[in-house]
């Protein structure tokens, strides 16, 4: 006898399968590709794929002890309990599926699970009766009880309740984050559901704008942020709080306004309502967390550099002044220490070196330079005061990597090719055209193991003259390298690498190696334990590897083994809004990693002296 | 070889016992009459009965499992792992200790533990160092953790944390209430702990102020309940609030004004500050609780008759606008349904008939008349519109239980003995006096079963002539007995009890035993199944219970079995305020009371009629 074929058709997308009488209805879920929220593995122990069969036989065991018997009665099984028996359709509600997700952030790709903890929910409550005179809340409590246990409502969304349950007939939608029920709305809303992922640099700031129902991203927008005007970095806005009248207040009410307009323009972007908008997410160092919050950050710049919060803060956006949904939410990423903020913790769940056997180490370049060691067992941060050089600071002709920077210089066999960003006239040199220019005259011999960069006189003979021509004496910042003459500038100056530039790219280069290496000594641990370097940050994204090694800022480490995770921060914003998994992970990250203070430990500066030396590069003539 | 005795001295009371080598501390404080907080009875299992061992010699084991090796260290230990081996000095902490307490409410005890959850701890909080880089809240949550794991902390008072830290010199006052950080103070404030159980009802608003360290009520204060100008009762003013404008927000701000002026009254009369009460607990009846709250109440007085919310509801008091401490709590007691609120969950709380094996009757008689009957396993409630009649309203010379009140009326061999309140004259008659009035021409035969007053010429022969001199024929109320004649009172006119007032009491009365029968029915159980019946209100204490069985308010049961609670609803405010488990307890009974709405019985019409029959009374003639 040939055996009994059942056409499955899964709603709402309407896909169908055929499977042998008996499979269950988990297993044919497998089959047309939907895969299921189970923890158990459809073994009918987590309660979690409940679906409604809309038509066709289908026999069930076991669903009693999740559900409640006029549930059941209404066809509402668990997935992995139910046996077809007949030809039948099945509708799969969305809390009951998994849905694996990509982020993309400068074309590295995460992946996770779309499980965010803002659920909007449609739901039918049972009008009141003499029968059944259950409050208004209990009644909307004991409709959503297969959604969520016990929520809490605050009192000013309770008061808007029996109103929208008879406004919309009751039938309304309820908007849960975690446990706690913040909005009521009439009617079935539920398929407008967002939220926005912020990254808060010091520099700059930028929001993603997420569909929670799709993972999707709808739109991105950045801006300057305006405390720059405060201070450029994050010492000269502690001291702005800490000495200006209003100081903390002012630079509060600027991040938020900041924020306020770039929720506008992706709002706006997107053609959604902001209301809709339940939840912000936000990482940043230290400093800006604190700033954001309103908390003080003095203690932050002053021995022995504590802030005041270290966890996330879930806080109502009405208390920060932030304009999304009334009762909405703004989730900050917990720090580490003071020098290591949610944007590290941000770079670690990205990078999931928390979750590996292996040794890995991330670096994230900015204005500091953070840097985190370890595996599952144990992970180990430290920040270095590294980063100004490659961010132009402090560099004689050094500017952001903007139009006219110089951003590669290669020297070849009769020339020096530079090229600068959108092919302009160079105005200066940025981060990754630096890194080159020093790289570039180790290898042609110009700079020595110490940093000093020969004068004409002390070139070896082998230098060919294109290049001696180019070494002239400045005044103020001794030997220096004409990079592009004054003639193709836009300034109608000389652009030149100068020894003062050599030396702040060694301090920094330096402090960031001094710091990679009590890392690797605090973990018993040599070069090659370590089995990948991941660099996140903007900056990082644009570093050439071999270049970077070769003037020391990276390890000699097969450059295979260096990986690129881009804006990591941005990443981990959005990964804590889309998965409520990830923000408990970004939790145990930020409670589990250890922070060393380089400064007290007596063998910084010992390590910091010998850091400074350029290495011996294999590639160098 | 003599046992050999040490001397135990317990801290701070300074309190010696003599006890034998090897006895726990444990068993040497029950000696010394000091209880300890265990749940475990001194077994070493709940880790409840920390102490600090201040002098001399003990040798413990187990309490590792408990406290940090550096806690055990400093010579903290469980009490019960303890056994002492020298003279010993023993400090015990609050926290470790269990209180006994004693609520007096009109005579009436209650007997409790004392556990707030308002808690205050001092604690030196460790200073951050280059070795210890933890956040301010990270240091705290740490310093505190044997007190209260993973609390959380609003972002408002994690502000202030950093400063009151450092201008304590990190030695400061942790304010706690269940699992969060409400308030931060410089210093050792932890002898300043109070909290204000409120009772508000419909027309009086109680307070009593508590010491939360001791238990000690320190101050009561009473005020009438402003609101009462919008309406005498709760009809009434969910009319106002429903048809005013502004209707529900000038009646919210109307009683938190005046909770406010108890509060100011009440911290004056202690000479304590407000900012050390951190706590208010209010019970009332659903229509108090929702006006209190802003609640729209409109729902409650319109058919199916529901409100907004039943579970208590726990809010911050700057956002009621109730001026205690700037973080402080205000905890509603839970309700029952529409009718039966928060004073009858306290009624329950306070009789103890949740807890019995045995079947209890309950009866608050106010405005409106709740009853509860059942035991552990059901308990079932009602409300009937009773009361008015009892408090003077729709009498004719009915009037409040105040000065020149009618209040006690007996029927002598030759005369008519009345009394009034203060002994003034005669101004009318309240609701005692209307119940002894009628009992009283019950037994003398001027009223017959069926409640009719008959007139002089219907009147048996037996009747002394000074009784019926006292029948007139009202023309517009009808028949009628003289109480006072118009010689005798303020008012110059003769104060009658009429033929209209005898219908009253009748439905007044009838109500409520019909009420009580449909509940007996419901539990299928007979009067004599009814071990106790607890009467509960401020007019309920000042019945006499044989005259209230004869005219059928209470069931004719053995009056010893009839107990009188006093202000139950007062009571119960101050346990939940006290006793953080109470609180839980009445949460319980909110969810788990049933309430049966009368008026849709099918039976109760029937049943209502048959009750508003006299009873033929054993002490009737």
């Amino acid at each position: 006898m040939a055996e009994r074929m059942f056409k499955v058709t899964f709603q709402p997308e309407g896909k169908s399968v055929f499977v042998s009488d008996g499979t269950t209805i988990y297993e044919a879920g497998g089959e047309a590709g939907i895969i299921f929220k189970s923890e158990c593995g459809g073994h009918g122990i987590c309660g979690s794929c409940v679906v409604n069969i809309m038509k066709g036989d289908y026999k069930q065991m076991g669903s009693e002890k999740f559900l409640p018997e006029e549930e059941i009665n209404k066809d509402s099984v668990l997935a992995c309990r139910a046996n077809i028996k007949s030809d039948i359709s099945v509708e799969i509600p969305i809390s009951s599926r998994l849905f694996k997700l990509k982020i993309l952030t400068k074309g590295i790709e995460y992946k996770l699970e779309l499980n965010p903890d803002i659920k909007k929910i449609f739901v039918n409550v049972p009008k009141p009766s003499l029968e059944d005179q259950r409050s208004d809340i209990d009644r909307l409590i004991d409709s959503i009880k297969n959604h969520i246990k016990n929520p809490i409502i605050q009192l000013d969304v309770l008061k808007i309740l029996p109103d929208k349950l008879r406004k919309g007939k009751f039938k309304i939608t309820v908007v849960i984050e975690e446990n706690e029920i913040i909005d009521i709305e009439s009617e079935d809303q539920s398929d407008r559901n967002y939220g926005i992922a912020f990254d808060i640099g010091t520099t700059t700031v930028v929001g993603y704008l997420l569909d929670l129902k799709t993972g999707k991203q709808l739109a991105v927008s950045s801006r300057t942020n305006p405390q720059t005007s405060c201070g450029d970095d994050v010492i000269t806005r502690i001291n702005y709080a800490n000495t200006k009248k209003d100081g903390l207040n002012n630079l509060q009410k600027q991040i938020v306004s900041c924020i306020n307009d770039i929720i506008i323009e992706l709002v706006n972007k997107a053609n959604i309502d902001k209301k809709n908008v339940y939840k912000i997410t936000t990482t940043g160092n230290t400093t800006m967390n604190h700033l954001f919050l309103g908390l003080d950050p003095i203690n932050i710049a002053m021995n022995p550099y504590v802030g005041v919060v270290r966890f996330n803060m879930n806080v109502r956006s009405e208390n920060l002044g932030v304009n999304i949904n009334r009762y909405g939410k703004v989730c900050t990423m917990p720090n580490i220490a003071g020098f290591v903020g949610g944007d590290t913790v941000a770079v670690i769940l990205a990078s999931g070196m928390h979750k590996s056997k292996e040794i890995k180490f991330a670096i994230d370049i900015g204005t500091n330079g953070e840097l985190v060691m370890g595996n599952k067992d144990r992970l180990i941060s430290c920040s270095t005061a590294a980063g100004p050089a490659f961010e132009g600071a402090r560099i004689v002709f050094g500017m952001r990597a903007s139009n006219g920077a110089i951003d590669i210089v290669k020297i070849k066999k009769n020339e020096v090719e530079i090229n600068t960003i959108e092919n302009s006239k160079a105005i200066g040199i940025c981060g990754t055209g630096l890194i080159d220019a020093v790289a570039e005259l180790r290898k042609n011999g110009i700079i020595n193991d110490s940093g000093k960069m020969l004068k004409k006189e002390e070139l070896p003979e082998y230098i060919p003259d294109f290049l001696k021509e180019r070494i002239v004496k400045n005044e103020k910042y001794g030997t220096s390298f004409i990079l592009v003459d004054k003639n193709n500038t836009r300034t109608g100056k000389d652009i030149l690498l100068t020894q003062k530039d050599v030396r702040e790219t060694q301090l920094a280069k330096g402090a960031m190696y001094a710091g990679y290496n009590i890392l690797k000594k605090i973990l018993g641990i040599k070069d090659e334990d370590i089995t990948e370097i991941f660099i996140a940050g903007a900056f990082g994204n644009y570093i050439r590897k071999t270049q970077a090694k070769c003037i020391g800022l990276l390890p000699d480490i097969s450059t295979e083994k260096i990986k690129f995770i881009g804006n990591a921060a941005g990443a981990g914003a959005k990964m804590v809004l889309l998965t409520k998994e990830l923000k408990q992970e970004a939790c145990e990250i930020s409670k589990n990693t250890e922070y060393i203070e380089l400064t007290v430990r007596k063998d910084f500066q010992d390590e910091f002296m010998d850091a400074m030396y350029f290495p011996t590069c294999k590639t160098c003539t």
